[in-house]
């Protein structure tokens, strides 16, 4: 008998049919004999009405009164979810992410999880219940209804997953678990039976956004095992793990292309020390994510200059910008350049460690293909580059064909 | 400064633009400097469409889990008009039932208030918030979440006035008060400016449905001040609270019509003892509500018998006639009958108790206008009579221009 954590979103339970579908899918598992914990979102389109009718009150509604409101929209769907279940004869009961004991910091709508005490969850599953909890949300130990902020019903899962010593997690969702690459721009694409939690992490930042980072990050600090997979049909799905011994002997996990990037230069910027320290605290402060950072010898005359370079998400360009702009009197480069006509190609795989060659081999296949690579940057685990907007198709192509063939 | 519970009804709270205007008015009081505590119902229709959803998956739902899935109703509310305050500039907060300290027993859907622990209210309260609770709400002591039944919002407001000594409660409906008449039926009818609690009680069970009656005697038993008056207009309502000693001058209060009773007979009843006891003791078995019951000597010959009549609630009247008819061999009356062409003209007041002739008076002007009167009962302060359904406007404006005079 399995313990089994099982999580659907927005779309899986949008409607009363889809709910049943869902009752369907935990009947099957209850049937050979697992205990189940199911974690559900609000019915999809709710929670965007919601936050319409506050939007009607308020322009900038106060937070906690936010999580109030969006708190009830998972309340609905754990209700409708244990009623389904009754119908087919399982014996349910729902919670409330407080009655589940999930515990919260107090930073409203982006709360983070303290602590679990699911008392009342492993009461209710030794009385032979299915629990339906929650997702997305929680309370501090004030008692107060708290959001867990974009992703928050995955890691609702996985958080309980890991207070329960659940054997598995299992993340539902409208595809069919991680692709080497986008099966969108790579007809070739396959599915991967599993990777670790490292590289879906570098995937996850790096475009391919089948889960927020912060829930991988969860599961790997806390060492749960997940598994992301359809809710539309059974096909197994992808199990997310510890990297184990064998799963270096593929190279490459998976190729991502993020179209979602722009590239800022400041070109001759005098080389003295603490001028990148400046530029990337203001953007700090402004609450600008940087990816990319590249620096280089400026090819200019006269005094000793370098070129700096780097990628922001591209709704913070003009922003970016802005905040470089309102810096040049005190560094004194000699232009800011912007480009949000790029895209950043990365290649993914615990395998590059005990393997040789993986960069060449990247930036020959893009070299055949005549594409020019604009900035490099690599991690242990993975390489990007930047490259033109309109090639990312071609190039992912390319890319996906050198390491991982045609199938 | 004088603190002040206010509940405003589904109807009230219909729509943002309502929330809005609930929220301007509770800004005028606070601008009196008034401590303010809001108790709010689901938006209307919110709390049908929940119930929709659920008969989708179930026909007999679950009751814990229908409070789960209606507590959203309110929840909802609350921070929509935490957030029409701020948008004024008052500062408020939201509180679900179980927040407010409302505890109740287990009893789902129809759960009873226990005790309140209004810890969280005063102390937001006293730092200068507007305090917005949740109606028809609370949880067990041991955290699940219950709902009050029908009219529970209004015990919310009470029960809330009565754990934090309000100065007064405040319950905003779409009537402007509690009047001598139905105004639809009695044009003269005119507004009370106050009503004891009985009288309030009496007018209830007679069909004069402002309020429930549960809500009226927590107020008659906490001793609880309250007024029923309009969220549409600024017009003083009724005040509701304990009878004092100019009230008597008063002879009748109020005159009402109900026209939801039907009447069943059991005409030859032997004449023995135990036989009502075991028609009224198989009603309440059928969960049927009997409220008047009149025993007459009957007209037949031979054996010693009497006929035996009361009345019930319209819907109740098949399952009456059935469980009588399944009293039959037992009993061995001779026919029952069954007439769901009457309704019940009540008059009210605590005045009665001080004047004679006041019954006289009622039936002399029935008479004159050759109206039929099949029933008689009373108390203390009312006198009830069994009219034919079609004569009830007749009846209600003779009535009360005989004791209330044309206006």
């Amino acid at each position: 008998m399995a313990l089994i954590v099982q999580k659907f979103g927005g779309t899986s339970v949008g409607n009363t049919d889809r709910i049943k579908n869902v009752a369907r899918r935990v009947a099957k598992y209850r049937a050979n004999g697992d205990q189940l914990v199911v974690v559900v979102s609000a019915m999809s389109g709710v929670t965007d009405g919601l936050i319409r009718m506050a939007a009607e009150l308020m322009p900038l509604p106060s937070e906690r009164e936010m999580d109030m409101l969006l708190a009830t929209g998972e309340q609905t769907t754990i209700a409708l979810a244990a009623m389904a279940l009754h119908a087919l004869g399982i014996p349910a009961v729902s919670l409330t992410g407080a009655q589940a004991g999930i515990v919260t910091d107090g930073v409203h709508t982006k709360a983070k999880i303290k602590n679990i005490t699911p008392k009342q969850v492993h009461a209710l599953l030794d009385s032979g219940n299915v629990v339906i909890v929650a997702g997305f949300q929680g309370q501090t130990s004030e008692g107060a209804i708290t959001t867990l902020g974009r992703g928050g019903s995955d890691l609702t899962a996985i958080a309980l997953a890991a207070a329960l010593k659940a054997d598995l997690c299992q993340i539902y969702t409208d595809v069919d678990g991680v692709y080497t690459a986008d099966p969108r721009l790579v007809p070739g694409a396959i599915k991967l039976a599993e990777i670790s939690y490292d590289e879906m992490l570098e995937l996850a930042s790096s475009g391919a956004k089948v889960m927020q980072s912060r829930s991988v990050e969860f599961a790997k600090k806390f060492k749960v095992v997940f598994e992301v997979r359809s809710s539309l049909n059974d096909n197994p799905g992808t199990i997310v793990k510890e990297e184990t011994a064998n799963m270096e002997d593929v190279v490459i996990r998976g190729v991502s292309f993020d179209k979602n990037q722009a590239k800022v230069s400041l070109i001759g910027v005098p080389d003295k020390p603490g001028i990148a320290a400046k530029v990337f605290k203001s953007l700090a402060e402004a609450s600008i994510n940087v990816d990319m950072i590249v620096q280089n010898i400026s090819h200019g005359s006269g005094m000793p200059a370098t070129d700096l370079s780097f990628t922001v998400d591209k709704p913070d360009l003009l922003k970016a910008t802005q905040v470089i702009a309102s810096l040049r009197q005190e560094i004194g480069f000699a232009e800011v350049l912007s480009d949000e006509k790029i895209g950043k190609l990365s290649i993914v795989g615990v395998g590059m460690r005990s393997h040789s060659g993986v960069a060449a081999k990247m930036f020959e296949t893009l070299a055949r293909e005549a594409i020019n690579i604009d900035m490099i940057s690599t991690s242990e685990i993975k390489i990007s580059v930047v490259i033109d907007l309109v090639k990312g198709e071609l190039a992912t192509r390319a890319v996906h064909a050198a390491f991982l063939g045609p199938h």
